[in-house]
């Protein structure tokens, strides 16, 4: 398929990232190998890869260097793997089923589990921390700080905090948009920031409508996996359906229905794509990628 | 006390980390709750501070800016208080007493334990990547790759990897030595170059005579552990004593003898002491740091 189509540019992507993953993780061949393997079988083949292909998008919007692209993508998909690992592990969410293969605990053990995460995400901080070629090293320890600010306990892990002590609890949409800002919305935004840091800054109004345009992207993300989880099936998802019900989770479609659910997940996009204009053609991607992730609930 | 004898100087230097790990730590008053108290039970009030010890030390080579080392401190022992979290998890050690309180999970449960290890380590990282002053962006970045490197699958969680997977195996000395340097000689390492990296460069010849004296006492610490393991008893410790016999590990003790042991402890301190030779009188903190480390088992 041409790279000038979203389809083609897409699979283009997907298939950069996983053979960047295919290096950048470490050999199975080398001790501790069963680490290594269990490393390599929770973030190879896996996934939409919808994190790397906005930090890809973002890019565009710089003309970064593709090599520097690849590898921070890599990252923020190594934060991502290594949170679904330990979401899935018996004393958080208990699941056997992710991204269509038995989850990593299943496959291997806990305590392997419990290691492959840490070691993901340390990995995902080494990466970043490597020089890349034509970022001045102040940006890129910025690029660091924004990494561990979105994945830390005022972000993701504090997201799925709040989110485990929410269990059977009723939440007002303000907190529940707390908790998916925190959970999820984080490292989205966080995805589409470092993107466009892998090459020359952006002007601080620029990056204030990218930003905007990423915290919508993060909160829509979220609303569209809650409709999702409700109207898909469990081969579809390649991972456990309707889970969020069966455990009492709060969710978009529980708090607002489900058609307001989906009409919410609209008005963010429509309200993420005006952050784009000032960027014209170079946010083509991006404006294609937005579509791909929320369409899906339509 | 005063400052100038080594134990006044300990003591000055564990309340400074102290304080600092107060402030770097999230409030617990601040949502989410749990999670922020759970990380500051299993961070503050415990342990000798071992780790921020070196690097406090390390940095009267380069007199760096106090600020600067506590803040740094703060992370590679939060690096290492994550690891015990996790390690003491019924999935991996099982253990219930940590620093002379009950360990994490214990205190709230386990997936509060398993996301104060992810958070911890998290935050580690965010502190080495906000500048720090007088520091090149540059040095900074190095230093947040050095830390990853001596925690990641290549350090710290790989040679808990090892060690797992060693449970009821004969190790030679070599391939103990090749875990142990890996499970707790990486983060000691780390510890002592980070301090180092604290303010202006050493030059080559002076890094490579430190790295040799943190691998040293990286090696040296763990033959310690293992020596303590076996002679002193819980209260000392803080922690179970004898598990590595109960739980059939192989350690430097049951590869060795005790007086074999305890003879390599005394070696490898002596080869520690002598790399420090070309720093003079500016490493006084550290042969005196040293001695206090290894000479718990002598």
């Amino acid at each position: 398929m041409a790279n000038d189509t979203f389809t083609g540019w897409m699979t283009a992507s997907q298939q950069a990232v996983e053979t960047a993953l295919e290096t950048l993780l470490p050999d199975a061949s080398r001790a501790p190998h069963v680490l290594h393997e269990a490393m390599r079988y929770s973030t190879l083949q896996g996934g939409k890869r919808v994190r790397p292909l906005l930090a890809i998008a973002a890019a565009e919007l710089v003309d970064a260097d593709a090599a520097n692209v690849a590898r921070v993508a890599c990252a923020v998909e190594m934060i991502h793997a290594y949170s679904l690992v330990h979401d899935d592990m018996p004393c958080m969410d208990d699941d056997v089923l992710r991204r269509g293969k038995p989850t990593c605990h299943v496959q291997f053990d806990e305590a392997t589990a419990l290691l492959v995460g840490d070691a993901l995400q340390t990995l995902a901080f080494e990466l970043v921390a490597s020089p890349l070629p034509g970022v001045a090293a102040a940006q890129q320890l910025a690029m660091v700080k924004l990494l561990a600010q979105a994945s830390g306990h005022a972000g993701m892990a504090g997201g799925q905090a709040i989110d485990l002590a929410s269990v059977g609890k009723p939440l007002s949409q303000p907190e529940l948009e707390f908790m998916h800002l925190m959970k999820t919305g984080a490292l989205i935004r966080a995805s589409v920031l470092l993107g466009a840091l892998c090459g020359q800054p952006l002007d601080a109004a620029q990056t204030e409508a990218l930003d905007h345009f990423a915290k919508r992207m993060g909160l829509a993300f979220q609303v569209v996996d809650d409709v999702l989880d409700v109207e898909a099936d469990t081969a579809t998802l390649g991972k456990t359906a309707g889970k969020d019900a069966a455990n009492d989770k709060p969710t978009y479609v529980s708090l607002m229905g489900l058609g307001e659910a989906k009409s919410y997940a609209r008005d963010l996009y429509d309200d993420a794509l005006a952050a784009l204009a000032p960027f014209g053609s170079k946010a083509a991607r991006l404006q294609q990628l937005a579509e791909y992730i929320v369409a899906r609930s339509f």
